[in-house]
């Protein structure tokens, strides 16, 4: 199974998943401004990885700090944080985990001598979020794995896969669960413009596992779905807003309108804490606008014409009212989800 | 004005679309193999630009059997004809030419004494098809034109610009037209995955043409959309059947299905060369595919994992139901399609 990060002799480790499947790169993340860097240029990326790898991160930029007076330690923990949680404005797991870091910080306080012993016990917090990353993806697994039978044609959109997350992904989990009890089914995975993350990293880690996936473009999912071929739509999200509206990578909201064309039940896989019941609905989720380049060219390759001009919204957001449940650590959800979110995760 | 093509001094001359927009090459077609090979690896591409490419490419062929007897003449048109319509299976038009030449020819052959009489007058019937086309443009234009406002917003996919056909292109007519009014609008390209005519070509040629157009990812079509960017949709179209079933550049089915969600029109710019009355419906309709290695890297750039596996099908077939009217050289038809494609091109 591919690792997305890892923690090492109080070291925090990313594979750099800008460079796959060409380059299998993992490099040690020395400061705070590299991490802020690497999840900036999605060395690291998915809602849950980002968040694993923001608490560590935490831990990179403080571990010089051990030293300093407790007030002044926590002060640079909020400094810290704040300034990881400006590297990525969509996946609401960033702030979700920085915030629950200096909440743990703070609850502490008064039962601790010194920095040094606050820093163990928050590398003892980052590695609670990780594990309880790695037990939500496979309770999502299980969850979800009634939806997958044999003969089944999945499609899939971007990576929610184990490089997304700490171990078997979110909307792969069940894929992942029901292909090592056997079961022989079908993966359709997007390639996901413009950054690819379908071609270069799902079809890479599923075909790694030894899992049946075709890579297609991301216009051919109504061709393939008009085809018969696919029976479900499972994705990921990076922000489920309290009444269920979702969202997740650019392109997630025109599988979800074909998949409902088609009358195909669409899915999002989603643990807990991408869900941000702070927010009403879709229209308060800030969508992240990304650099030109990304869509005028394709790896160094250059494909637009000089001076176009271009739009490259980093995601989109798909209606509540196209999904047909979502996949969480407690089960699936079904509608009205204003109640079955609140229900679970209020 | 771009040219995809050119008859001089006797010799069929291409643009060659593949190197667009990094580098501008004419190359003179020498063989019929050669022109067989140009539009099977679409350095001449678009239904209508194909169509008059075979006619012209039949030329080149025949060139050196003037001086055979008129028989053998038209035994190696028909041998030639039947070889140039096998470089791609979909485009109607490419067949369409390539039997009126045919046919052109076999209503000649009492007329004439020998083979160059023949060739001289198949030159004036490929210049013919070339002219009509170019006329046939302009019509569109005239006919779409009311479809295009002050500030509208187009989203058009793929490539049937200028580079498509012999002129003012057929999706593209009505928004030359416009420009040259003076009007304003805004118009979204989408990049048209996986050989990127809509980055290359269409970005390219509406941005040289001064036009105001906005490059998107495929999968950023229903994002735009989302947002109220795009008032109406035209693309256009490689064949059409009797219903109105309509084969164009894979990815055209998915914009088709989300512009319906949101209510936006749908067009499909149509040449009556397009339109193919002897096939009922879609079902009746081939669909290319096409090599792996275009979904699985971007021009030089390697995007997929060794050995993925893939489907690249050229083509989808967007049901009529989804189709607001054709923009044709006759005015824009409205459903039922099997009655008005019947009366104007039966």
């Amino acid at each position: 199974m591919v690792r997305s990060l890892r923690w090492e002799d109080g070291n925090l480790v990313l594979l750099d998943q800008t460079r796959l499947p060409a380059e299998i790169v993992e490099t040690r993340q020395e400061t705070i401004e590299q991490v802020w860097e690497s999840i900036k240029l999605l060395r690291v990326r998915g809602a849950p990885a980002i968040g694993v790898a923001a608490a560590y991160g935490l831990l990179v930029g403080l571990k010089a700090f051990r030293n300093f007076p407790l007030a002044e330690f926590l002060a640079k923990l909020e400094e810290q944080a704040a300034y990881l949680n400006s590297s990525r404005p969509t996946a609401v797991n960033l702030s979700w985990s920085l915030r629950r870091m200096a909440d743990f910080a703070a609850r502490r306080l008064d039962w601790l001598d010194n920095a040094a012993q606050l820093y163990d016990q928050l590398v003892g917090e980052a590695i609670r979020i990780h594990q309880e990353d790695k037990a939500i993806c496979q309770a999502i697994g299980e969850n979800g794995l009634a939806l997958i039978r044999e003969g089944t044609g999945v499609l899939t959109h971007c990576n929610a896969g184990a490089l997304a997350t700490s171990e078997l992904g979110t909307a792969t989990a069940p894929l992942y669960l029901a292909h090592a009890r056997g079961m022989r089914f079908r993966v359709y995975a997007d390639e996901t413009r413009p950054l690819l993350q379908g071609a270069r990293l799902t079809a890479w880690e599923l075909q790694r596992a030894g899992l049946d996936v075709t890579l297609i473009c991301d216009n051919m999912a109504a061709s393939v779905m008009s085809k018969g071929l696919v029976d479900i739509c499972i994705v990921g999200c990076d922000r489920v807003a309290a009444n269920g509206d979702t969202a997740n990578k650019i392109g997630t909201l025109g599988v979800a309108i074909i998949a409902r064309h088609f009358d195909i039940p669409f899915y999002v896989a989603c643990p807990s804490s991408t869900v941000d019941l702070a927010t009403c609905d879709g229209d308060g989720i800030v969508i992240e606008e990304r650099e030109a380049d990304e869509v005028l060219s394709c790896g160094a390759h250059r494909i637009g014409p000089e001076g176009a001009k271009v739009r490259n919204p980093a995601f989109d957001v798909t209606p509540h009212r196209l999904i047909a449940g979502f996949i969480t650590e407690r089960g699936i959800l079904r509608p009205p989800y204003v109640d079955s979110l609140a229900r679970n995760f209020g």
